[in-house]
C-alpha cells in the first residue's frame, strides 16, 4: 500500500461513506482520503416499488459502517452514491434509472442527506468507476480518460481536463449506444440498432455464443445450460473455437466503436472495465486492429487501450473521490 | 447591426486581422471586438511548395487590411488564422493539413509574429467555426454546442462548458470520421469504411447521385455535366425524385451519426453549416426521424438541431474571437 499524504492532517480519521446500487447487489464501504478502502460490506439490492426501501438499505449500511468507525476511532463526514442510471449531479436526483426504477425522479442526495445528516453526493455508476480508475487505478497520471464498463449492459465515462463530461442532462457517456452497425445490425433495448452494446456486453457475448453454436458442433459450449460471457472466455482460454469466435467480433465490434470515439474525442486512454473485460487476452488484439484501421493515425498514436485496474472497487472509490473534492 | 458594447472602451478602433485559409480560397478580414466585419478580401489559396509562399499571402492580405485600417484611424493589433488541418492551438503549430500539406509541421503562429509583430493565433477552420457560431450566430446564449461543417468534407467543432474540447493532440472533433455504416459502408479515404463524410459532404451528394442515376431515367440531373450539391439541392426542390431520394439518404446518415454524437456527448445544441446545409429543407426532415428513433430520449428532449447563421464567416468569426479572448 503506498503511503497516503493525508495521514498527518486533521482530517487524518475522517472517512466518507460510499455505496455502488447495482441492480443485484448494493455494495458499500468506508473509504479514506488516500482511497484506503477501510471496511465494507455487500448485500442484495432490495427489489423496491418505493424510493424509500433504497434509502432504508443504504442507511442501514451506513449505519453499519459507522460502527464499525467508531470502535476504531474513526468518523464518517459525508456519503457518496454510485447509481445505475442518469443523474442530476448537481440536484443529487435520480433522473431515470432502468435497473431500479423506483428512483427515477427522486431526491436521493436529499434524502439521504435527512437521514444520516452527512452531505450527499449521486452519481452515475460508469461515471463513479471513471473517477475511480482516474484516482486509483489504470488512469493515474491521465487527465483525459474514457473509461468503458463491460458488463450486463456497457457504460462509460468520459473525463476530459480532469473532469468528468456528464452533459447538459447528465446523459453524456453512453458509449454502449453508439452506432456500430446502425443498419444491418441487432435491435437494442434502447430503440436503435446496431448499438455497441449488443455486441460488447455480457448478455451480448452469450446471444451471440447462441446464434453460433449450430456452426461449431464440437464446442465444449454446448454442454453448458447456464451459458454466462465468463464461461465463454474460461472455454476460449483452453480453444474452443466458437468461444475464439465470439471473443473475436466482440472485440471487432468494440474497437468499431472506440475508433469513432477516438475521431471524435482524442483521449489520451481508454480504460476497459467491468466483467467482460475479463476475456481481454481474447478480444484485444481485434479491437485494436479497427481502432488501428479506422481511427485517424494521429490521435492512435499517442492513445493507450488498457485494462481497468480497480475491478468491482472502481465505482466506490471514484464515489468517494468525488464526494472528498466536492466543494462544500 | 446591434450595438456594441465595446464601442467606448479604449481599444474601441482596434481590430483583429483573421485569415481563413481554404483549400481554394484565402478569405480574410478586420473584425472588431463586436464582431463586426470592417473590410474583408479574398484571394486564391497559392499552389504552394513552401510554407513561405501561404505566410507571404497572409502577410499581403494583412498589409492590405492594414492600409485600410489605418486610412480609418484604426489599428490592428493580432492576428488569428483558420486553417484546414489538425493545429497544436498552443503552440501556433500546424500538426497536419491534407489540402495544404506544405504546412505540416509549421511552426505558423511564430512565423506570423515575426513578419507581422502582431500575436498570432493559429486555429482549425472547423473548431473556428463552432467559436463563430457561439459567438455571433446559431449557437448564441449556448454554452455546450456541436457543430458540423457540411462542405467539401465533414468536419466538426465541440464547444463543452463555452470552451472548444480540441483533444490531446488538437485532433478532436472529427465528426465526419464517426462510422455510420462501418461494414457495408463506402470506403473512405481516411482508410476506413462508412464514415458520415462518404454520406453528407458535397462530395458524397454528387457520388451517391451518380450511383442513383439509373434508377431515375427521368431525372433532370441527367442533364448536368457538372453535377454540383448545389445544383442536386435546387433539383430537389424542384421536385426532381432523383435528388430528393439522394437528400433523402444524405439526412439519414447525419441523423445516424449525430444520434452516436447525442448519446456520447448530450450537447444542447448542433449547429449544421457548410455549403451542404443549403439542403436543410429537403434532408432535415429524416435527419431528425433518425437522431429520434436513435438517440436517447432523455437528451433528444432538449437537444435543439439548426442550420448554422454565419455562413463563410463563422471561420473567420471564430479566429477574431479566439484571437481576442485569448490571454496574452
Amino acid at each position: 500500500m503506498t503511503s497516503c499524504s493525508h495521514s498527518n492532517s486533521n482530517s487524518e480519521s475522517d472517512l466518507i461513506f460510499v455505496a455502488d446500487l447495482g441492480g443485484t447487489h448494493l455494495r458499500a464501504a468506508t473509504v479514506d482520503r488516500c482511497g484506503r478502502i477501510h471496511y465494507r460490506l455487500k448485500h442484495p439490492t432490495p427489489r423496491a416499488e418505493f424510493p424509500a426501501e433504497i434509502v432504508r438499505a443504504l442507511v442501514d449500511a451506513a449505519r453499519a459502517c459507522e460502527r464499525e468507525c467508531t470502535s476504531r476511532g474513526e468518523k464518517i463526514t459525508a456519503v457518496s452514491v454510485a447509481v445505475p442510471g442518469t443523474v442530476d449531479f448537481e440536484e443529487g436526483v435520480v433522473v431515470k434509472a432502468p435497473n431500479v426504477p423506483c428512483l427515477d425522479g427522486f431526491r436521493l442526495g436529499a434524502a439521504l442527506e435527512s437521514e444520516l445528516e452527512w452531505p450527499a453526493i449521486v452519481e452515475n455508476d460508469a461515471n463513479a468507476a471513471a473517477i475511480g480508475e482516474m484516482w486509483q487505478g489504470a488512469g493515474r497520471g491521465y487527465r483525459n480518460i474514457v473509461c468503458v464498463t463491460l458488463g450486463t449492459g456497457v457504460g462509460g465515462g468520459i473525463i476530459l481536463d480532469g473532469k468528468l463530461w456528464r452533459g447538459v442532462d447528465g446523459s453524456a457517456g453512453e458509449i454502449g449506444h453508439i452506432g456500430v452497425d446502425p443498419f444491418a445490425g441487432v435491435a437494442c433495448k434502447c430503440g436503435s440498432r446496431g448499438c455497441l452494446e449488443v455486441y460488447a456486453s455480457a448478455t451480448a457475448i452469450v446471444r451471440m455464443t447462441r446464434e453460433a453454436q449450430p456452426a461449431y458442433p464440437n464446442s465444449v459450449l454446448h454442454m453448458s445450460e447456464d451459458l454466462t460471457s465468463e464461461k465463454i472466455y474460461r472455454a476460449g482460454l483452453a480453444g474452443d473455437e466458437l468461444a475464439l469466435e465470439v471473443l473475436r467480433r466482440m472485440g471487432m465490434y468494440l474497437g468499431v466503436g472506440l475508433a469513432s470515439l477516438v475521431n471524435l474525442l482524442n483521449p489520451e486512454i481508454i480504460v476497459i472495465g467491468g466483467g467482460v473485460a475479463s476475456g481481454w487476452d481474447l478480444f484485444e488484439k481485434h479491437m485494436n486492429e479497427q481502432v488501428i484501421e479506422r481511427a485517424f493515425a494521429l490521435p492512435v498514436k499517442r492513445l493507450k487501450i488498457t485494462r481497468a485496474e480497480c475491478g468491482d472497487d472502481a465505482g466506490l472509490l471514484g464515489a468517494a473521490r468525488l464526494g472528498l473534492t466536492k466543494e462544500r
